[in-house]
């Protein structure tokens, strides 16, 4: 009877994947889910023929499973989460494992496992990227909490993860909540990623008066260079589909406000707490809340005067410089994030090791490129590497990059399409190799009218000086 | 003996300042401060002949003001105000009222009200902004509670606070947190301003080569224009001072690393959490950060390259550019500010009235400025407003600056200067008056890899649609 190696709660669309790709690497999976109806269609469908047995009560559905157990959370992140721990519980017993595969919040992880653990349970929390397809066919899986708990899932958890390079896209990242905050920041990177496509996308199109398909063909080319990813290759994949039904290329069709989810929030919330500035994934949850409000857009778009986008310029050039700023804005993202990453592994002791985390983002998830190859052999040379855009392949790649970046983005700001997330990441370039920035204006104001006081560039040890700028 | 109308709890610059204001204004003060020889200081020099009388122990602090007795605190934000208040209890009797003016965090007022109320105590959350300046001849003060504890106090908030027209710059904002979430806001709107005059100055500094002295004086005929505000004026004065015992000006001598204390970084996080887009805000507090950041930056400016900043333009025509950025993302920073308060108002029922609250900040606080004349106007035309940027006259501003204010940033991306402020200001611009903005696109992203499903443009019911864009 309790013969399954593992338990997945939940058979949402993520769960059902990944109760598959389980089942098709040689383990047997129980799966329940709270909706009934939803266990008989899968058993019925996709799970017919596989080692996949169900329960419909949950005492039957943890009876399934081989002592000690491992029970996969693949449920909404929230307070669902800590409704069905509450509701698991009475039927576990010592050492069980559970594993919250959701998008929780770190701290939540934090609580949970402090629980947990006080009880005598395991808990991992462990970010699932890749949506469907990864779910299905291979995941980057991103688990923390005690290393000899993921030790005894180790096995499963390689066996299932997506590969590249023949690695595995899984490795134990640290203690605590360090899988959590890891799938966050990747959601953050991967935002950031999406809206400077989105931009890229817009400018040629409003822009350059580009049609979808033309700009899905040029997407195709780029995925096959230095842009070569997992979000490029979909985006040429989108721009190109025309559905059957319809006459035009559906993205054509697709309501411009878009919705999130709180990892990208959160991964700027926490940042601005640790002190990290994370400017283009910043500028990208403002983008999706800006895009939401469309009635107000529609309504202020008679009111509010710019330029008729127009282009006469050399389209070959302005497609070139945009594949530039892309690149380089992508790059800056992958910074972004890693130095966020950094700091938390510092403040939360999570003791990270970037080099990992690049290599298990190379393949399974959304965020997966050719570039995370390099990344992760930056991140090998220098652990502590303070940002990824000093490492000479990444220095010499923004280099190349920053002409075609710069011309793009006078070229939006010409024409009126709004390029939030290029701008940001090359601020975010321009500001942090400037030695010399205009702050001590900021320090003058604030000891002006604060007497916050300042220092002085002639003063090396920090003295903190004040002026009497005039009689008040 | 208790015979004073008002007691100020704590000395530093902001206390000492506020209490010689109430003095001066025919009220008696009592005042403590945890340091004894800031009292015996204060007593011996700025409070000799005013009608402030000290106390050295909290008893005969509280015992030398009328009951019921208000009194202020002035500390220090954060655990030092619950120190506080935990002590000063005891000695405190039913219906005394305390004023925490320090920029708490609105989250702490609400349970620092919620407990002292339970225990038969008035409470008020005020902002005070002025800095010294301001608490000493009037600052802008914010005051949020219940509306009959406001009436007991206000007049002598009316007469200490600044005047405007005539007008006091003070005034019921709203129940709980309602004047310290108005504060925060504040600061947020401040950040904004002082990050985007930073980038004027340092494109006329950096970029066009100009000396301190010239661009104070640039800034001294600004603030004689429309750009009319208190940060625009003390710019030109900062930048304009000379120490004596130095051989330059002292801009140039003090340290480019922004400190920062919580308030503007709060307006960010919870404007995300309300889902509201204060790109502007957000952008200078990244700036801060980066900032700070001096020694990677110094390391950096060595490693990434970038075009070495060289103006061959009119310099005339770039200065009226650059005023025009200025103005254009001021009228940003304060409509990203109003809509966040906006949407605070409905989801914490503060019940704010936008007009008056641009009232109170056309003098005395940090970010008065002309302009709030005409946003107050703008407000009590329609308080409802969804966007300071489509009333009449503020579209009609942006729409006059937009040229010069797409003509500056193309210069300062072009040298190399990071403008985040003024992008992220035009960003927000164009982004709002776009009617489509590109985010079908990210829609079509979600829906491709996480089933996250769209609408569509054909569709007004708000369908939710799935495509199977390709097999899995």
């Amino acid at each position: 009877m309790a013969d399954c190696d593992i338990g997945i709660y939940g058979l949402a669309v993520m769960g059902q994947n990944f109760a598959l790709n389980i089942a098709d690497h040689g383990f047997k999976v129980a799966v329940y889910n709270r909706t009934k109806s939803k266990i008989t269609d899968f058993m019925a469908e996709e799970a017919a023929d596989k080692p996949i047995e169900a329960a419909y009560e949950l005492q039957d559905f943890v009876n399934l499973i081989r002592k000690p157990r491992v029970i996969v959370l693949i449920v909404k992140a929230g307070p669902a989460t800590d409704a069905i721990i509450d509701n698991l519980i009475p039927y576990l017993e010592e050492g069980d494992i559970i594993i919250d595969s959701g998008n929780s919040y770190y701290k939540d992880t934090e609580r949970r496992a402090a629980m947990l653990t006080e009880k005598g349970f395991n808990f991992l929390g462990m970010g699932i990227s890749g949506g469907e397809e990864g779910a299905r066919h291979g995941p980057s899986l991103m688990p923390g909490g005690p290393s000899e708990v993921y030790a005894r899932v180790q096995p499963m958890l390689e066996a299932v993860a997506a590969k590249a390079e023949g690695e595995p896209c899984v490795t134990y990242l640290g203690p605590g909540s360090a899988g959590h905050y890891v799938k966050m920041v990747h959601n953050g990177i991967e935002y950031g990623i999406m809206q400077a496509i989105a931009e890229v996308y817009d400018v040629l199109s409003r822009g350059a008066g580009m049609g979808a398909g033309q700009i899905g063909d040029i997407f195709q080319r780029w995925s096959k260079g230095l842009l070569s990813s997992f979000l490029v290759d979909i985006t040429g994949n989108i721009l190109v589909y025309t559905a059957p039904e319809d006459d035009k290329p559906l993205v054509d069709i697709i309501t411009d406000s878009a919705q999130q989810k709180g990892t990208g929030k959160w991964t700027t919330q926490d940042a601005l707490d640790l002190g990290v500035s994370v400017p283009t994934i910043s500028a990208a949850i403002e983008a999706r809340i800006i895009s939401a409000l469309k009635s107000e857009r529609v309504k202020a778009a008679t009111i509010l005067q710019g330029p008729t986008p127009s282009f006469d310029g050399d389209q070959a050039q302005l497609v070139d410089a945009l594949e530039q700023a892309l690149l380089a804005t992508e790059i800056c993202a992958y910074a972004q994030g890693f130095a966020a990453l950094h700091s938390a592994s510092e403040e939360y002791n999570y003791h990270l090791n970037m080099a990992d985390i690049a290599r298990i983002w190379r393949n399974g998830c959304i965020i997966r490129a050719t570039l995370l190859n390099d990344m992760s052999r930056a991140f090998t040379a220098d652990n502590a590497l303070s940002n990824l855009m000093i490492a000479p392949y990444f220095a010499e790649l923004l280099a190349k990059a920053q002409s075609g970046w710069r011309e793009s983005l006078k070229i939006a700001v010409g024409m009126g399409i709004p390029t939030p997330a290029l701008s940001s990441a090359l601020a975010y370039y321009d500001s942090y190799r400037s030695g010399r920035l205009p702050a001590n204006l900021i320090q003058a104001q604030r000891d002006f009218f604060g007497a916050h006081t300042y220092e002085r560039l002639d003063n090396t040890e920090g003295t903190a000086f004040h002026t009497i700028w005039q009689e008040i």
